[in-house]
């Protein structure tokens, strides 16, 4: 079933899924819709857009880590089709009412809603109330409202002022807003549609019936046995979470530092997941903590000031890494306070520390100053013009400080890996159609070619197929709506995978079925792309990558154009 | 003959024109060259892009109108390949010096330079006593130092802060710097390269001599015999200036009002020719005057204020019309006293008055607001952030402002006829290699066909083939360094033209050839872009433009995409 929801004319429809698009779920149904339905030539902030949320394939099964949402829609950021990916409370919920996707559209100038999603359908409710106010403040008013088991998708002022690089803030396991649909932008299609808040209502009973109930019981308990077995997601990750990357990273040269002027921290031991987990430890915080009911790999964390008083939670990786060392700040508290600002306003911390970053480099202020790191937030928070140039990001903060070295694809701000000395993420950057992405396909130290083959990440060898097929791959589990750090056990075994699926959606599955889906799907995307006007050209990384050696290991990013379209093709 | 000048390395090189551009000249060469030595990945702003000068090929011939000089480069407001025009005096100067053209490249951080252009060579020489001094400043500072005779190029301060809104000014027959290279920033081009000005020395000995004297005298007279006996160039541009504009341009509802909403303003009245003309008179200015030595049309003007010192001079319709109507603004001294506020900061007054009417459109401040207007301006004189983000034109402000109805295409704001009423304008506009641009082809009210036809501008008739050869058309003048204006009489009688070039340059011309040599330099530029990153789905205008009816005639621009890009074939 999905539902439309027209804020214009304030009405709900419902239907049965389309045929075509029957076996379709999370990224695939997004970007099937989207590219259905919004021209590629609409104003991505205007009423022909459309903001689509659908749970993956496995939502609702009850199988650890299965509960991602996809949110889809025309990028304002990139302008491009995307899909952002989050954990968080509402893809199980939704997928427990049987619903497959809902489409928002429309809207009506003045006026904030709540879309109140129950068993029996959808309502609009005034918000007018919660104009205004931060992600923590609507979602607290909200969980007052209706209760502490609502699953919340809000956005807080950066999306009411349309920003692009406003997310969407999705309420954790603890009731807080600290997981979000982050990239590309889409808490400004939110906002632009005057959708304030999405409320969704728990079911004692699942409109969602697995096709083969006991066959699913046992097929999640071996999953979550394979899981728990695996060195990856049973030790490294619920312990350190996934700050334990900052050293890898650092020691392998890639490490953004400086607006990606170096590879390698001086500071990286201070923001490291060893001295996160020990700050954690010592100030009762929590080092382990799941973004979703039922993960068992639990890698996210909360985290206490000085005082003991948790100051922020969902501290990972990419945060840590692009508003630190990518800006030359080396103290967790003050990152942990630029997070929690973040995620208060509703702004992408990864946008944001890149756009900071590139502020640093424009000589806006130093590299390394925390505070005036803060300060700038609070311009976007008050819509300064200085704030309302950060709050769309560093391609447009670039060109408007007139900076040439902004690390960024297709407008979107870099993840936080060096592509010079992560050859294949930086493929995977220059490719997707979701411009520079680390859920698109990332390819870390230690990923495999289907052969078993594990390419160095400095060098140029098979970097190529590996991003091919981490994309490939990533499309799958967006697909799913099952977390990308699940994949070690199943790459291993894929009879995990196609038995939760054929125990949960019926039909038979096949690792070949599921390749050839994400295949269908990247083609859809980089069609749509196309049409919008994204061309060869665009499957490319700035040219400071290609030459400026990085330090300490001076690599560069050497594949010629031809190579970089190789990976998916010629757009 | 050709200088290569390096601002990095300090050095100059001469040599002979390359036997590849033989016998081009104006666009076709600077076209030609960054094309061939512009990588298309390069950034405007960096060391890889060229600023290049070159007078047309009627340049030093001494022909009426004919010492137009073209300045190209990489765009730092399109991206895209650019060709910018303009009057004065230095197009005829480099040519009678033999200098086909001047190649400008590289930089120094942190000193700004003067490139001394004189008989026997180019050197530079240090100008930070010129840093931060606007363009009249600069202008009368450079004319103390050189003479009265020197030709001048300049940047303000919008230019040294590189801002894509940026132009360069070039001075008139009176020694101001009232001329531009307006459109599409290259004053940012020349400020990344340290370049404040270039200052060409008069030569009583031409270098550059002439086939055939004695016909280029008689093909000089007659050509100027034509002119002056054609309505347009004879007597309406002489008396109204290109202002004579406003009142047709407003009868036929094409006139850009309040950021393109309307097509009709309602103080049209005060500000087209006639009442420019009438204040001019009653003040004491001039209502025609020259832009360059010995041109019979004499299309521009001086305008003094209400005491009687002159306020602007080059006051003009694409001026007077985005200023103005497209600001809501009906009063020719407020207009005046932005015209000369963009003059001296070095800003596009084009640009800017696209750029005000976003702003105002976004409620920064009220349609009609002339003081907040020029406050605006001071912002971006003073660099502070809203100041840069107008500097770097409508695209971007409209991006910042979170702005819908953004009149431009390829990232260059709208000239003041409406696509929806002028419709081959608007085709010229989506297809042109540069951008929205009226002097890519303009087809104004009365323009034919080679047939004959003059297709009515309301009406899509054989509107595809009018912008295809008007586009043609332009390209051939500005190629020649020939004024647009002069057309008229040439278009009934090309041998005014191939006498002329015969004559000057030698060998035998025809209409065909002149043809040919503007489709290669299309195909070129257009083969450029692609390079860059535009393909088909860029040749096009906002979409507004096809959906909102423009008032009061309700017109619409109502091309499908196959259509437009059937004007110059797909990009």
């Amino acid at each position: 079933m999905i539902y439309r929801v027209d804020l214009a004319s304030r009405q709900v429809t419902r239907e049965a899924l389309p045929a075509a698009w029957e076996g379709l779920g999370g990224r695939a149904l997004t970007s099937a819709i989207v590219s259905a339905e919004v021209p590629a030539s609409a104003w991505p902030l205007g009423e022909k857009n459309r903001l689509v949320l659908a749970p993956g394939l496995l939502g609702g099964s009850g199988a650890s880590s299965s509960g991602r949402l996809s949110v889809g829609a025309k990028s304002p950021l990139t302008g491009a089709i995307k899909e952002s990916n989050t954990g968080g409370r509402p893809g199980q919920m939704l997928a427990r009412l049987g619903i497959r996707a809902i489409v928002f559209g429309g809207s009506r100038e003045g006026r904030w809603e709540i879309a109140h999603v129950h068993p029996r359908g959808i309502e609009l409710l005034p918000a007018d109330d919660l104009a205004g106010r931060d992600t923590y403040e609507t979602t607290a008013a909200l969980h007052e409202r209706f209760g502490p088991k609502v699953g919340i998708l809000c956005i807080g002022p950066a999306g009411e002022q349309r920003l692009a690089a406003a997310n969407i803030a999705v309420n954790d396991i603890d009731g807080f807003p600290t997981r979000n649909a982050g990239r590309g932008g889409l808490g400004a299609v939110m906002g632009s549609m005057g959708l304030k808040a999405i409320v969704i209502e728990p079911t004692d009973t699942p409109v969602q019936t697995s096709v083969d109930p006991e066959r699913l019981a046992q097929a999640r308990r071996r999953f979550a046995q394979a899981l728990l077995a695996h060195p990856s997601t049973g030790q490294s990750l619920p312990r350190f979470g996934t700050a334990a990357l900052v050293s890898v990273i650092n020691a392998l040269g890639g490490l953004p530092t400086r607006n990606f002027r170096q590879g390698e921290f001086e500071e990286a031991a201070r923001i490291d997941g060893q001295a996160l987990y020990t700050t954690i430890v010592e100030r009762g915080g929590r080092p382990t903590h799941p973004c979703m009911p039922g993960c068992v790999i639990r890698c996210s964390n909360t985290y206490p000031g000085p005082d003991g008083r948790e100051l922020t939670r969902g501290f990972e990786y990419e945060s840590i890494v692009l508003l630190g060392s990518n800006c030359g700040i080396g103290d967790l508290d003050t990152l942990a306070r630029l997070n929690r600002r973040c995620d208060e306003l509703g702004l992408d911390t990864m946008e944001m520390g890149v756009t900071l970053g590139v502020c640093m480099e424009a000589g806006v202020l130093p590299f390394g100053d925390g505070q005036g790191a803060l300060n700038l937030l609070e311009e976007v928070a008050r819509g300064t013009p200085l704030g309302r140039v950060l709050g769309q990001g560093a391609a447009v903060t670039g060109r408007v400080l007139g900076v040439r070295r902004v690390p960024q694809v297709k407008g979107q701000g870099m993840p936080a890996y060096d592509p010079r000395a992560l050859k294949g993420t930086g493929l995977t950057y220059a490719t997707s159609p979701m411009g520079a992405d680390h859920t698109a396909g990332n390819c870390l130290p230690g990923s495999a070619l289907p052969d078993g083959t594990k390419p160095d990440p400095h060098l140029r060898d098979r970097q190529v197929e590996l991003s091919r097929y981490l994309q490939h791959l990533a499309t799958i589990f967006d697909t799913l709506g099952l977390c990308w750090f699940t994949r070690a056990p199943i790459l291993a075994d894929w009879s995990l995978l196609t038995d939760l699926l054929e125990a949960h959606c019926g039909g038979e599955w096949s690792r070949e079925k599921l390749l050839a889906l994400a295949q269908e799907t990247l083609r859809r995307e980089r069609e749509y792309n196309r049409q919008v006007g994204y061309g060869p050209q665009h499957d490319a990384l700035p040219e400071f990558f290609h030459e400026e050696p990085l330090p300490p290991l001076g690599l560069r990013f050497e594949f010629d154009p031809a190579e970089v379209r190789s990976v998916l093709g010629d757009l």
